[in-house]
């Protein structure tokens, strides 16, 4: 059966030319010749092989992947990559490792914090691997709040110092990746503090290990923190823990592209706007929400094909057993996962525009759109991250029993993303962020201020809080306007119905503590619609390609109504749909969905994801899973040998009666 | 700071007795005192340690197991315990293992499907574990449906044998917990052949190793299955895969108390009623509610004490930062999660006494109750094993980052408890069941069959039906009359929906299939009321203590608010409640998070749980988190040396860019 297509009648089905969507998905047809390319390279590469991970013990996985990392930047210096090549190379070895910080926070800090004289310094030892950075913030005690961060970095003008300090247990610095075995240089934020005064928290150059011989430097304390969920998952990084006992740097290793310190101990700020760090964080987020719908994709991706090769119940007359991706249930979970990966992509794309035109305009010193770009890539961070880690964990549900090895590769897919909603900010914290702008932009439209970008709609509000929807059959639902209004009206409802509660306190700090629950409900709204808004704009583009445009509505009206079936009690309960058009949507969606069966298969085929980066039996490509999944349980260690260890200590005592006497 | 009480002050915070609550949570003094005596003595035991496990690899872990196993068995005999004490003890071992099986599914087997003949003759082996025993039904491509197994038992009647064969890859066995390199026998499920005729699936017991040497019988191929999800979790049970070459077992070991084969190849029904197979459902399922109780109070007892000892913002004039559990977003998260661990618990003691009623009624022949019964624990099987696995989740990440270190405890609790939505029924499959019974229970209404049990309410259709609920003020939410009433309401408006819409259908099968995740909707709002209506009996009982029944009366408000706070769309669309009723809930929810914030930590000690049990830092009794937290980490295996193994094959190679002759 080696080479049979068993999902050949699956993707004869389809509608719509895979290929074209193939770009679609990629973003550009350059896009996805990149991503090919190098994703077959990996997938060809043996030392990149990742079938056997959940099987290594802590240290045997961690060297694994230091023998991976190394060999990945072998191989991008041996074939010349360019940095997107390289990027994406690190993205298809798929093993959360140190180079990930180094290159994702280390360099990038360099780069928008430092000086031109620090870029020059320590840029290309960094992009040479000269040297290894790590990110060091979080702290033992203090996360989500930078600014109760502990450690200190008390400048001493006598030597031209900075003297880095832990000075308690809970300022230990803790979590950062890369930190506990590897990095030689860390950027660490610490309070800056000059004559005894504090100037807040701002990043330092530390170098952390000796060039030579790898220790720890005078003064440090390093260790790994320890074990993490999952079986391989972020067990291949060392996060690290970190104290300073009085450490000393020079002074020119605080970066000071924003503010500085001089000779004499003056704390100035530059003339550059502080708000660069805003245009940072838009960035980072924006790769979030990116990486957010490749996750999810891929759990669909192995759900979907698994569906279509499962059976259960069903067989008519000794018959095969129905499918199990056309029962209904199955595909009103399956589905809107699926809409969700396309949604969150396509979001993820106008993200990466919005970043572009957020940096053109602060280099034209035009902070205006910033609080609106800042508070939108804060909710979508929250939004597409708590999707794809549920949703994760339901594709692993919707694959019964066997979704639960190793084998099917979801444990790990769900073990590796979850901790994407704590960190850049907790998701919770987040959404109260974009409350707080919401219930600004409401608060100032009386005031004439007109809202931009993504809050835009709320200088409609008198029009929205006059709206209800005119869906009168199931079709209805199907127009983008109508389905746009209902969306935006839901929003603006929400949002309104807070700021009046809100007014109703005099302390209004309490008021915004008190209805917490509410604001971060208004939020979800607004940046529901935020990604239906897009997802709808990007289908007012050409599309071309033969059904592809006509199956990405579809993939639309579903990820839309599914959201509206989802909260339905927000919708009616503000007025913007009666109950009727409600049951009319969810009528519409059961519609849809028998429109994206046949399809469905040919849509995860259009992610193009090698099955080495899939990770999955139960996702091959080739549909041929039992098989595999039976050889796949013969490499198991347990099974190296038919009787177990511990036998004649603990198994045979029992059956023999000889407990008593036994030592165990 | 050893041996002082970090979080005293929230628990002198306390309105309730303490101690009274440990009996309502154990459900008896008696049951409170085998536990806490139980607990005690397998917390001071060093062989039960299980901090270090995240950190073996594979067969350390089994071996480990089967160390834990033995000891356990041995203190089992030394201390001469009871059952419900060897119970206990093998609970509070808390780590899976093939005795679970042997004595939660073999034995049970035996008893319940075996005669007596058949019970004299292997009962006494099993309960000496002069043989181990595991439960074979799975298959590779068989889950759910057990109608569709593949394996055959074939009657020869020349040898008055059956003859064991798989005749398939699917009809591998596959799953089974303590076959793969333990047990000595099994409950096979196969399908009856005699004479070329099948009679469908019937239980064997079948010897699968020799009792002197442990290798597999002749014509068995016996393996472990592979890794599953999480660190530990179920990679202590050697769930395993199983294949037969023509196996050949006496006559005398098919499972014959409902139907034989006797000597002349005849099949025949005894006079015992088949009806029994689902009092045993009954029974296996009131005990997965009780355990979900139990996991979910682990999670939410971890959640609530570390959100105490945990401080983020809101630090005013350099003073302590607040206490996370003092937000509301984190209350409105958490609180719902403590009251569904009370409720969960007071569903599976009322579970436990439709067991005995179910019983008691088989005895003398009454199978009246039986389709309610049995639709009822499947049922509330779904809803409380869904709840607990996405609370436990959520928990997690109420603990922010910390959450994700296995110290913490709750990635382990997520890994063990995940498989409990799929085994036994899968939680979507079971709520289709109880859908049947609800359309049934409504078209039977019209022909005067009167509905039973949980479904009882179903007789005042007409009134149901007419209802509107008369909240004016918050307060009135507190009523339980009021809570009953729309949840009554609710349920029986989605059920009537549902078979309305059914009736449209020509074919009622097909109707069912299309209206799949509508009938899953109503089945869900069915069960719900079950639960909110088992806790508001449990509260007409006389409850002793200061303060106890005063504040469950809150939780009970808590859990019913809650879900009709996430389900408004249910409860507004059917038209139970308006739009302004709903937001008098949240108002009322609020207020009543506020009367359970300074009894939370107070009602997560009344589980009574010790820090062993526990296994999680963050959820230390004592509160004394970061000390410890920073302690653990030093114990991970990486931390054996300052310099990680592969620095000087892939580390110096780069930072020396001598990469290009590295050997990888």
């Amino acid at each position: 059966m080696e080479g049979v297509d068993h999902l050949a009648f699956e993707r004869n089905k389809a509608q719509f030319d895979v290929e074209e969507m193939k770009i679609v998905w990629a973003g550009s047809r350059e896009d996805f010749e990149l991503s090919d390319r190098i994703s077959r390279l990996v997938a060809s590469d043996p030392v990149f092989r990742k079938d056997d991970r959940a099987m290594l013990d802590r240290k045997e996985l961690f060297k694994n992947t230091l023998r991976k990392a190394a060999h990945a930047w072998k191989r991008v210096i041996e074939l010349r990559l360019s940095e997107p090549e390289a990027y994406k190379l690190r993205a298809f070895v798929d093993q959360p490792a140190f180079t990930d910080l180094h290159w994702g926070m280390f360099v990038p800090a360099i780069q928008g914090q430092g000086t031109d004289e620090q870029q020059q310094k320590w840029l290309p030892l960094a992009y040479r691997m000269q040297i290894i950075g790590c990110y060091a913030q979080t702290e033992l005690g203090h996360g989500s709040n930078v600014q109760g961060l502990e450690t200190t970095a008390t400048f001493d003008p006598k030597t031209d110092e900075f003297v880095i300090h832990s000075p308690t247990l809970t300022s230990s610095k803790w979590w950062p990746g890369g930190l506990g075995k590897v990095s030689t240089h860390a950027i660490v934020y610490a309070r800056l503090v000059i004559d005894g005064q504090d100037y807040g928290v701002h990043g330092f150059i530390v170098q952390l290990r000796s060039l030579d011989d790898h220790l720890p430097l005078p003064g440090l304390t390093i260790g790994d923190i320890g074990m993490k969920f999952g079986n391989a998952a972020y067990n291949s990084m060392d996060n690290g823990v970190l104290r300073f006992d009085h450490v000393r740097i020079p002074r020119n290793q605080m970066l000071m592209r924003v503010s500085q310190v001089t000779r004499e101990g003056k704390y100035v700020h530059s003339n550059v706007p502080r708000q660069l760090v805003y245009g940072t964080m838009v960035n980072v987020r924006q790769k979030i929400v990116a990486d957010a719908s490749v996750a999810l994709s891929r759990a669909v991706c192995i759900a979907t094909r698994y569906s279509a090769v499962r059976r259960q119940f069903g067989s008519h007359n000794g018959g095969l057993e129905t499918q199990v991706i056309d029962y209904k249930t199955q595909q009103s979970r399956l589905f809107p996962l699926l809409a969700s990966a396309y949604a969150f992509r396509f979001v993820g794309e106008w993200l990466l525009w919005l970043y572009t035109d957020v940096t053109e305009r602060l280099k034209a010193n035009d902070f205006s759109t910033l609080p609106e770009a800042h508070a939108c890539t804060a909710g979508l961070k929250s939004l597409t991250t708590t999707a794809t880690a549920d949703g994760i964990e339901e594709c692993r549900k919707l694959c019964g029993g066997h979704g639960y090895l190793c084998s099917s590769g979801l444990p790990e897919l769900f073990a590796v993303y979850a901790p994407a909603c704590t960190y850049e900010g907790d998701n919770i914290v987040l959404l109260l962020q974009v409350a707080r702008h919401l219930m600004k932009t409401v608060s100032q439209l009386s005031t004439g201020n007109k809202p931009v970008g993504t809050t835009a709609y709320m200088a409609r509000l008198e029009q929205l809080l006059q709206y209800h929807s005119d869906v009168k059959k199931a079709e209805d639902w199907l127009k983008p306007s109508v389905v746009l209004s209902a969306f935006e009206a839901r929003a603006a409802r929400m949002s309104v119905a807070c700021a009046q509660n809100l007014s109703k306190f005099s302390n209004s700090e309490e008021g915004f503590q008190e209805l917490a629950a509410d604001l971060v409900g208004a939020a979800a709204a607004h940046c529901q619609l935020i990604v239906v808004s897009k997802f709808i704009e990007k289908l007012q583009q050409d599309i071309p390609g033969k059904g592809v445009k006509q199956i990405l509505e579809v993939l639309c009206s579903v990820y839309a109504l599914s959201l509206l079936h989802k909260h339905l009690g927000d919708f009616i309960s503000t007025g913007c749909i009666d109950p009727k058009q409600g049951s009319l949507a969810s009528e519409q969606l059961r519609n849809l969905y028998s429109q994206v069966r046949p399809n469905a298969v040919a849509l995860v085929d259009a992610y193009n994801y090698t099955d080495h980066y899939l990770g999955s039996i139960l996702g091959r490509y080739d549909g041929n899973v039992y098989p595999k999944l039976y050889e796949e349980a013969w490499k198991d260690p347990l099974n190296d040998s038919i009787v177990p260890d511990g036998f004649k200590e603990y198994i045979q005592p029992l059956l023999k009666q000889q407990l008593r006497n036994a030592r165990l």
